[in-house]
């Protein structure tokens, strides 16, 4: 890490920030202030923030600063935010320590804090200076969460990739096993693939919507069950969930929810809506979220395993009636 | 206004935020929900950001919002902060009401908040998807408000165009007396040359230093005087002092800085340093000043009327030491 740092962010005065957890936990090379914050999603909030700035700036920290952010998402979120407001924005070096962290929140430069009317409503685009990945860390992930955190590689592979989601297929075992060298090439590939999309799209304005295959059923699952349903098992039951809408619509290819839902069960992900959930109030929550524009519900969907559905005219987006997405959210 | 909306920002649904004075005297096309906070810097706090956020949420505001943010340079920074940052950022237009925004505030995408630790402390970059000038909003703007303004056409003309410094001083007494002519030709040809600098150079890594003239010591007196000395009065005496320590150091050319100061003077500007600040305090706030890099003292410098000294490669700044400062300082 002091190499990376010293390569990637050469003159900057550091600074480590990490939840408690992380901060007790894990060892690295790095001898420089470090804050700390509670661990947990209720710490990606206005006041944490505001907190760990001031701190900064009672350390002396000044626009030559560049925040360390070692942890998970909320620290990838939180930390990457105070980067991207202090003194106007200073660099950020992303050491992401869960799986989720590794194939999703890291990379793509999305900061952000929740507040009480909902997840991310403030926040930056902020791309890292570099981002470190270490999968030995993963040692110690316990195993719903790196389970949970499998499904965003599925999603990358199944926009993206129909080799490396074969791939997945075959090395499922090891994968699950943690294998050094198939957890390495799993997240490698995954982070590929979202960097060649964050890359043309930047600021989220139209290719990167692929990237949200299956995040539109699962944000709603997320809200409707007052977040109790993981971030992961939501996407693995919105990809499989989408897939079929999709397979309905005419929009993707027979089979491709079957080979989806396959490769998430073998990961040991669900792939059924919870039967608590009723249809009309995921569609209430679908209605709410932010990604929506000019009032129609918008989907991302899978083509065929390995290519999504429309263009940039399209915006690689399409417009969804509340009927055809009821009848399939009906359909336990 | 509207009509620049709808071109700028089409499909958008917009929120116009104000500080209450102006709101009740500024009138305007748009037909949209309107926010507004108690007038003066004193807003420019973390408290009242959330409290503008909160409120466009509560008005069911989305990612398709802008903001239009009409006012001076506390509604361009505080309302540019809450677009930058509402759900990862939203365009803006901008609408500068004082002559010091229409010159500076508005265009060039800074926008920030002030902390008890200091001035715009925390912040963003964000480029305004239009500016909108309209010069006969200032027949109403108080005297010296207008003149303290006229120091950041003095800086634009010195640093980049010797040709509008000449014009300056030909047309003072119409600038002085608001001929329309006369003052939208002097905020265009600012604009131009801000616009210039800032499109070389959009996250200040290096040629933005330029606009930096007579500021690190124009900071030092705002911080030194607590704020009683205006920002354009800072600047005044800044430029001129900035400009005999460059002819001290051999940088600027013998009688640049009595041009600047006569022009200054024709503005009915200060251009001594005030006797009650001491050389030493100065010197404290320069040393603890956020734009400070590597240790060192670094100032931009007029070469002659119309350019800096310097280039990409020394950063369009030149360190100095604190002994030549001294010296220059305390010649009154």
């Amino acid at each position: 890490l002091s190499q990376l740092a010293a390569h990637h962010l050469p003159g900057r005065r550091l600074v480590v920030i990490s939840d408690e957890h992380v901060s007790a936990v894990v060892r690295h090379d790095l001898s420089v202030d470090r804050l700390t914050f509670p661990a947990g999603e209720a710490s990606k909030t206005r006041a944490e923030w505001a907190r760990l700035t001031d701190a900064m700036l009672a350390l002396g920290f000044g626009r030559d600063a560049a925040v360390v952010a070692v942890g998970g998402g909320v620290t990838a979120d939180l930390a990457g935010f105070v980067a991207a407001t202090f003194m106007r924005g200073i660099p950020v070096l992303q050491v992401p320590t869960s799986l989720l962290a590794m194939l999703d929140a890291a990379l793509g430069g999305k900061t952000g804090l929740d507040l009480p009317a909902g997840k991310n409503l403030v926040g930056a685009f902020h791309q890292p200076a570099a981002v470190l990945v270490d999968p030995l860390v993963l040692a110690t992930l316990p195993e719903p969460e790196y389970r949970h955190a499998l499904a965003e590689a599925v999603k990358h592979a199944a926009v993206a990739d129909a080799a490396h989601f074969d791939w997945l297929e075959r090395h499922a075992d090891a994968v699950l096993a943690r294998e050094p060298a198939e957890v390495e090439q799993m997240i490698r590939r995954s982070l590929e693939i979202k960097a060649d999309i964050v890359e043309a799209d930047e600021f989220e304005c139209g290719r990167r919507a692929v990237l949200n295959a299956g995040h539109t059923v699962a944000h709603a699952i997320e809200a409707a069950s007052a977040y109790r349903v993981s971030h992961g098992a939501a996407v693995a039951v919105g990809l499989v969930t989408e897939a079929r809408l999709g397979e309905r619509l005419g929009l993707t290819a027979p089979g491709t929810a079957t080979a989806i839902a396959e490769l998430l069960q073998r990961f040991g992900l669900p792939t059924q809506l919870p039967t608590e959930l009723a249809p009309e109030d995921l569609l209430a929550f679908m209605r709410a979220d932010k990604k929506r524009r000019d009032a129609q519900l918008r989907f991302t969907f899978v083509a065929r395993l390995g290519a999504v559905a429309g263009d940039q005219r399209t915006g690689w987006t399409h417009v969804v009636t509340e009927e055809s997405l009821l009848t399939v959210l009906g359909r336990r």
